[in-house]
């Protein structure tokens, strides 16, 4: 955690908005990229990109620009995603059977390998090749797979149960839909998806009734 | 738009987030917060919770702090969810379909009134009280409903498509969940939920393999 708080978090999001359009541009086998276009892309300035980027030892050359596939890799040793992770989910709810089936994880490093619900009917079923298992299973499938990543996805009264537990367990950090405020111990990590936050961000501009 | 682009989308993400701690606190009937407890909830400090409240208009009293019912009530008025938002749904799949369940949205203002698909068996049907249409219906029902905000979860493939036919029938604001880099006319405004950006936030603080 200390190391890492040296990064502000806008500067982290804006790490992985440059890191979805150069997947983007990778795709459409795009191999050079300058600062200017990707700060076009990413809505930034291309002055905030390069200092970004050089914040991390990355120079683009004058004339030529970032090359597109050397960014992505840099981007994902920076932001951990170079490797695989295993993910459990916790609720198996609208949400969570959502998140099961996106295909979008496994583009980008992310596998949902096991979840948990407290429904006897879900218990024991899979969900494409993910099985949903019993609450009471929580420490010790966790223990099996070595999982470090969760989602939280239960009803917010249940959510800061679940994020004792799954810390207690051994998660080090909870990507959390479920409630603002959960408590988690100092070097555990919660980040929350403010879904209403986003379309708070869409009012305010559409409305129009700010100072 | 012009006006709005004076208040940085990081200071706008935050008054959502003591909004949100506001709700947890004043459905606890808790009547006062002062800036340093907000500041301790919202995990900013609470020099910069001063900062952005000042910024409208608002002053806590010394010992007293801010009143929570009227703090809230002025963050409503400022991010124009004071009033009550109809919103379209394009794209009834996993994601969408768990969107049209979700009940947070109906306690922060936002009604979904109306989905869209491409899929027969799903066109006609309802999900709760939410209809679903077939996309040829798209303007005619965001006419009707004189809809403004959209939320679009259809395959990457289909969101620009999506998008230009939504702008051109008058929506303003798109919460885009579809892909990153969404071309919109200049009075219209899109916000794009990132959920694997979140995860890298986490993988980023678990790994520390940053410099």
């Amino acid at each position: 955690m200390n190391e890492s708080e040296k990064i502000p978090i806008p500067s982290l999001r804006r790490l992985s908005a440059y890191l979805r359009q150069l997947e983007v541009l990778s795709a459409s086998e795009v191999t050079h990229v300058s600062s200017r276009q990707l700060a076009n892309y990413s809505k930034v300035g291309d002055a905030t990109i390069r200092r970004d980027l050089t914040l991390f030892g990355k120079f683009g050359q004058r004339g030529v620009g970032y090359e597109v596939d050397d960014l992505i890799s840099t981007l994902r040793v920076i932001l951990g995603t170079q490797r695989r992770w295993g993910v459990v989910l916790v609720g198996a709810g609208a949400l969570g059977r959502a998140l099961m089936r996106y295909s979008g994880f496994d583009q980008r490093g992310f596998k949902i390998i096991a979840a948990f619900d407290n429904d006897p009917k879900k218990i024991g079923t899979n969900l494409g090749d993910i099985p949903i298992h019993s609450l009471d299973e929580l420490e010790s499938v966790i223990d099996f797979t070595a999982a470090r990543i969760a989602i939280l996805t239960t009803p917010s009264q249940h959510a800061q149960e679940m994020a004792t537990r799954l810390t207690a367990a051994g998660i080090e950090g909870i990507l959390d839909f479920a409630t603002p405020s959960l408590e988690v111990p100092p070097e555990s990590y919660v980040t929350y998806v403010d879904i209403t936050a986003h379309l708070e961000e869409l009012t305010f501009q559409v409305s129009g009734n700010h100072p």
